[in-house]
């Protein structure tokens, strides 16, 4: 039987590398030394690299919630609790110095074509997060802040894949001027 | 001295493979199976297997070149111009069944941490793209169809991120919903 203190052990420790380096620069013997556990062990929990990748990104999407507190807070007006979650997510990737990127980003682009497995879990979790962002902007159109001329999931999906392509940009500009691009002119646009 | 043609030969055979398989899933071996030539021949000619991948960047760029036709065609309106310019690149990844993405991106995104070179030579080529874009929305807002608010750089770049986040969650949705979302909804929003 696994035990599930190796297992989680190896799914955080695994996290940032894979985050950082990527999937397919990243070798099982990676993921074991920074988790500091013998290399034999990793086959005692994942079929394989692929499946421990597929729950790391499960894994990073319910850790990206952490971010999410705006989104939710009812003491602020529907486009103020999404400039304050943007503010959040721009100074994070500020912070990381345009590093890692997103690990959703950087496995859609890298894993779609390679794992249907890793794929499909990336797909869901953008999924989520623009149902999140859907649900803030469908409040935005009952009291009137945003039009309501494109659906509340149209206007989610939009910003979320407007909010990826400048995370990768910002990553080969080293700069964080495309994510202030996003946050105050493509953001503004996409609701008016 | 190296010999021009395998060289050639070189670039042209690797940019399938970069291009559906990502850089660090594509082996030297990869690249001289597909180019038809001795493994030992690949550093006759590149120092790495990452000075190739820059200039497989740029002969990707000049390639993707003969899908600008639409921006520089006088016989129609900037906006016009924009929109068939789209609807080409829509066509391109729909044809491909959204299997390879945007090298550009998939490099931003693999690489931008990995290797300064290939970052560069990515951020030049986006730039280089971004400016062929701003000189169309540039017309626009000349003959008043696009707000001036915003300078055409910014636009453009902000149309290009979109773009490319777009192209992303194609990807990963396997479906054309993401690009149409960007050719219908977002970019005119941006161009507003």
């Amino acid at each position: 039987m696994s035990k599930p203190n190796v297992r989680d052990q190896l799914i955080t420790a695994s996290l940032a590398t894979l985050h950082s380096k990527g999937f397919n620069a990243t070798s099982v013997q990676d993921i074991t030394d920074a988790a500091g556990v013998p290399k034999g062990s990793f086959y005692n929990h994942f079929a394989s690299k692929e499946v421990l990748g597929a729950e790391v990104v499960q894994h990073y999407a319910e850790a990206s919630r952490r971010l999410h507190g705006p989104l939710t807070d009812a003491s602020l007006a529907p486009l103020a609790r999404l400039a304050q979650y943007f503010d959040g997510m721009v100074q994070a990737n500020v912070d990381n110095q345009f590093h890692s990127g997103c690990l959703l980003g950087n496995f859609s682009t890298e894993l779609s074509a390679q794992s249907p497995l890793i794929r499909a879990q990336v797909e869901r979790a953008f999924q989520q997060w623009s149902d999140g962002l859907a649900a803030v902007i469908s409040l935005a159109q009952q009291e009137g802040s945003v039009a309501s001329t494109d659906s509340a999931a149209a206007l989610a999906d939009a910003v979320l894949q407007a909010w990826q392509g400048a995370v990768a940009r910002a990553r080969t500009a080293h700069s964080r001027a495309p994510l202030d691009l996003f946050r105050h002119t493509t953001l503004r646009k996409l609701l008016q």
